[in-house]
């Protein structure tokens, strides 16, 4: 693919003020001057944002955005794949390149959420979940619980092997000066603290997180323009499971998160061990294992042992160096980005205290529990 | 562009039963029927809809139309454009295919509004306003008025002149068996309905609408291994405005209409006499003659000569033969894709008692008050 990434930002992530366009502008912005580009050259405006009219009762934010920036006349359009809006967002964004309709595309992902009660935003995220199974009291953090339980008792894993993610993460948002938390755990800390959905307890799931984040792309061919330094978009997927999670033969397998990342990889013409970096949706922290797994990066019922620090076949990788939605927080139209602007800086080198060896890296953004992935695959180097 | 139609399909307009889920799959099967494709076939699910999660409390409606329709493991997203939603997810479904992601694109446009009593709706829909304008009482409807108000004073329009736009999108939707109004009105109902926002009337604005609306894209290269009979997208663009209209130097001059119209026209190579048949975003009468003169079809002040009959400079044209938001109905995401299958069907030769002439079509489709829209140029004949 001829999509190159020019320029990246995000937000301080946590409890901020003001309205969802204040945070889109701010990354928006902080992005245009990262690359240095006059808002002016934007000809596509992407924002990944899945409920700013629930939250706060507001919509049309790409064009409040779009205004705000000053990039008129360009097209703008919000996209929307629920948790995975950033990531769709992404997959929108690179289309536009790649089909010759756009020579400069901003993508911008937010939400503003923590003004809002937790049992008003739980109820607003649990309304991706399909009436019939929500009229049950099943919600993606619960689902979580029942997937944690059945791979505790099909695999090796232990709940303080699903600990011991949190606490990876949470380690690497300390180097991440954006990230919501900024605050080591240990092991007894996850273990210790309040019941969520068993075996999953309050320290095993991502926060709720106000944010915004944003990228740059425009063709490999016009990118030198620019920057001697971008990243190039080598491959994108997207796939889709059943709606209810019960149609599904076995939960454990997250059947879109297989598609897609075959998808991504297949284009970019790379195999699971070429990725050094990753960022994967741990919205609860059985579903890194299980994303590590179905991306191939792990076999069948072993990718709890990455996160404790065993070999994996496909070789060294870094997961989730920003933190994660676990420590870094998912305001969720912004995590997407927020993953991609993150492998962005690794490639770059650019990664400060948290900077990994990488040429090539991979985001992983879930909507629902699996229901909607996107996948994409980067790579460093003009 | 390499983009063809190969299938379209709506359900009627008006107050119906169900929920969204309902409506979006009633399109989105009769689309694959009108096709015959098989469900399988399509890798890339385009959902345009405004607010489900306001009207319904429902959001992930993507994940479960893909569900419904056995499309998974498709690739779904859901595109926001406001009322312009329709019109943005065609241009998403067809960058999927231009870009070469895609080579089966399912978009179905729909929004569930008549359970909601009118004032709630309103506020939904009022949502997309600058808060700052809103905060004045400035809404969609009241835009309208004021700037019919200045179209009134500044050109030689009437209110007759601007009431025969109602009539005669009326008119057309009696042969349009999916319309929501099937009954022709005089330009003395429309004079003598309520006053909305002066000089505008009731009769003078579109309907609440419940409704879905589908097209299924792909390849022009494969389009003939489905079907004989296609059409070809041959230019799309997209624009924004200020958001808050007080920003613009003419509250009459529709820029992004313009910008938007003149990228697709170019695209497609067409002038605007080229074009024989154009759906056009009659949310208000005033909106017809107003996109008439940005378009390139009439002259600055003369676009309200067109519904009276008189000969515009662009040549024989016919508007809104599906009987327009006004007359069709307006369910905000829907409305976008049921121009272009309004179109589809002219091309083709099917509209049935409501056929013109027409080698070649036009749809623009309009969200908030010219703040965000989409143009596409189309041309029949394989």
């Amino acid at each position: 693919m001829d999509v190159a990434i020019i320029g990246a930002a995000m937000t301080d992530f946590g409890e901020r003020e003001g309205w969802i366009l204040e945070l889109l502008s701010e990354a928006g912005r902080a992005c245009l001057d990262d690359a240095g580009v006059a808002g002016d050259a934007v000809d596509h405006l992407v924002v990944s944002n899945m409920a700013s009219g629930e939250f706060e009762g507001q919509t049309g934010t790409m064009n409040a955005l779009a205004s705000d920036l000053g990039v008129l006349p360009a097209y703008a359009e919000r996209v929307d794949q629920t948790s995975a809006s950033g990531g769709a967002g992404l997959q929108t964004a690179v289309r536009a390149v790649a089909s010759g309709t756009s020579e400069m595309a901003l993508l911008v992902g937010g939400e503003k959420m923590t003004h809002r009660k937790t049992a008003e935003s739980a109820d607003i995220v649990a309304s991706v979940t399909h009436p019939f199974e929500y009229a049950h009291g099943v919600t993606l953090p619960s689902f979580a619980g029942l997937v944690a339980r059945l791979y505790l008792s099909e695999t090796a894993a232990t709940c303080e092997s699903l600990a011991a993610v949190a606490v990876k993460n949470h380690r690497h948002a300390c180097s991440n000066p954006h990230a919501q938390f900024h605050k080591p755990i240990t092991r007894s800390d996850v273990l210790e603290s309040p019941l969520v959905a068993d075996p999953l307890r309050l320290y095993d799931y991502c926060p709720v997180t106000d944010g915004s984040a944003a990228l740059l792309c425009c063709p490999v061919s016009t990118a030198r323009e620019y920057t001697d330094e971008f990243v190039r978009v080598t491959g994108i997927g997207g796939a889709t499971d059943t709606h209810l999670v019960q149609h599904r033969p076995n939960p454990m397998q997250l059947r879109a998160v297989e598609e897609s990342g075959q998808t991504a990889l297949s284009m970019a013409d790379c195999r699971p061990a070429d990725i050094d970096v990753a960022e994967l949706h741990d919205m609860a922290t059985v579903l890194e294992p299980l994303q590590l797994e179905a991306l191939g990066f792990a076999e069948q019922g072993d990718g709890w042992k990455h996160a404790i620090g065993e070999a994996i076949p496909s070789g060294p990788l870094s997961v989730n160096t920003s933190g994660g939605l676990k420590a870094r927080g998912h305001p969720l139209g912004a995590t997407g980005v927020a993953q991609a602007v993150e492998v962005y800086r690794q490639l770059l080198g650019e990664a400060g205290d948290r900077q990994v060896e990488a040429d090539r890296g991979l985001t992983c953004n879930i909507g629902g529990f699996g229901n909607c992935v996107t996948t994409a695959v980067f790579e460093g180097g003009a």
